[in-house]
């Protein structure tokens, strides 16, 4: 297809795919004369991850550009490719090995890992952003001043096994590794409001129905 | 306890408690002298939750102001007390009833609703933020070009029941209405960033295991 149609497709203009041309963050189309060139649907794909990244996810572009360059990895296996790409997105700041909330929370990581039989995610450990992601996020409580249970955390962890397990499902439907990845990775852009907007009216819900109204 | 033992148990300055009684976020203590007030452990409890709010929720100090005014608000039952807390916490804006991915969207949400069996949501319907950010959220995913299959998400609605069911039962330790509305509120804050780092990390460990290193 053409630039035009390809802007008609996506729902991208013109001067907008121009400009993630010029950025990188979209393959040149093939060209076919001096000023034409033919796009493809490997195109179209490409606008929606870098709409979801840009638009919606506010990455910024050059972040966007290294989340791509994971993305279109030939050299990685699917993993890799997935988890290279789901790395280069924006991360929260790194622990503090000092903090002795940090040293709490990683202990209780740990373990909870180990109950939920997580091997490769206890075996990768801080190598991954999640991982150091889910350690701040839980040193936060006890530094503001709120007590948790640690036992709360098991069935939160088998809840998100449950959803993952429906997504990587999902993506087992798609062959080619690029299109797997630019899924794992737009979705985890858009689903995340989803989920958390889905978890606060189960909350109601369930309020709803133990409480009365 | 008196200002300086309210300070070092909370964690908070007392230039910065001070200033929480002046904006009307912390109630005042219980004036014994022209000079003095006494504290009470619930101060401790509400210090954590505005901590929870203004520093990791980046919640605007008006805002806060209201969340907190329903948390004690003893008009309402618990349900209402916890259920205009959470609403009155920053929501993304009001979905678009013309547009057509919204129109798309809020018929996704109704038939997911008649099928999870979440009664009380579906008939409180777009009166609830949760709900009209679902839709909103939902409707981003084909506005930037991405295909879902929405059977996909009535598991993550049983996912995130389980998660409300959890949270729910540790609640129920608490006898006070106050304390019920305070926990909800400072957990929706502070295990949002938890969940999806989670659910991450779930994804990286199942990916692994489909796919291998």
């Amino acid at each position: 297809m053409r630039l035009a149609e390809l802007s008609e497709r996506s729902g991208v203009p013109v001067g907008t795919i121009k400009y993630y041309l010029r950025e990188g963050l979209l393959p040149p189309g093939r060209r076919i004369s001096a000023t034409q060139a033919e796009y493809e649907e490997a195109h179209v794909r490409r606008l929606a991850l870098i709409r979801a990244l840009v638009q919606v996810g506010r990455v910024p572009v050059a972040t966007a550009r290294e989340v791509i360059a994971a993305v279109d990895d030939e050299s990685l296996s699917t993993t890799f490719r997935v988890g290279a790409a789901m790395w280069a997105l924006p991360q929260p700041p790194d622990p503090d090995p000092q903090d002795p909330h940090i040293v709490r929370a990683t202990a209780l990581v740990e373990s909870l890992l180990d109950e939920l039989g997580w091997t490769h995610a206890r075996e990768i450990g801080a190598l991954s952003p999640s991982y150091r992601a889910l350690i701040s996020s839980l040193a936060t409580l006890p530094r503001v001043g709120y007590e948790f249970p640690p036992e709360q955390l098991t069935p939160y962890g088998r809840a998100v096994e449950e959803i993952a397990t429906v997504d990587l499902d999902h993506l087992d439907r798609y062959d080619d590794t690029t299109e797997k990845a630019e899924i794992v990775v737009g979705a985890a852009v858009l689903f995340e409001p989803v989920l958390l907007a889905l978890r606060r009216l189960a909350q109601e819900e369930l309020t709803t129905r133990r409480y009365g109204l």
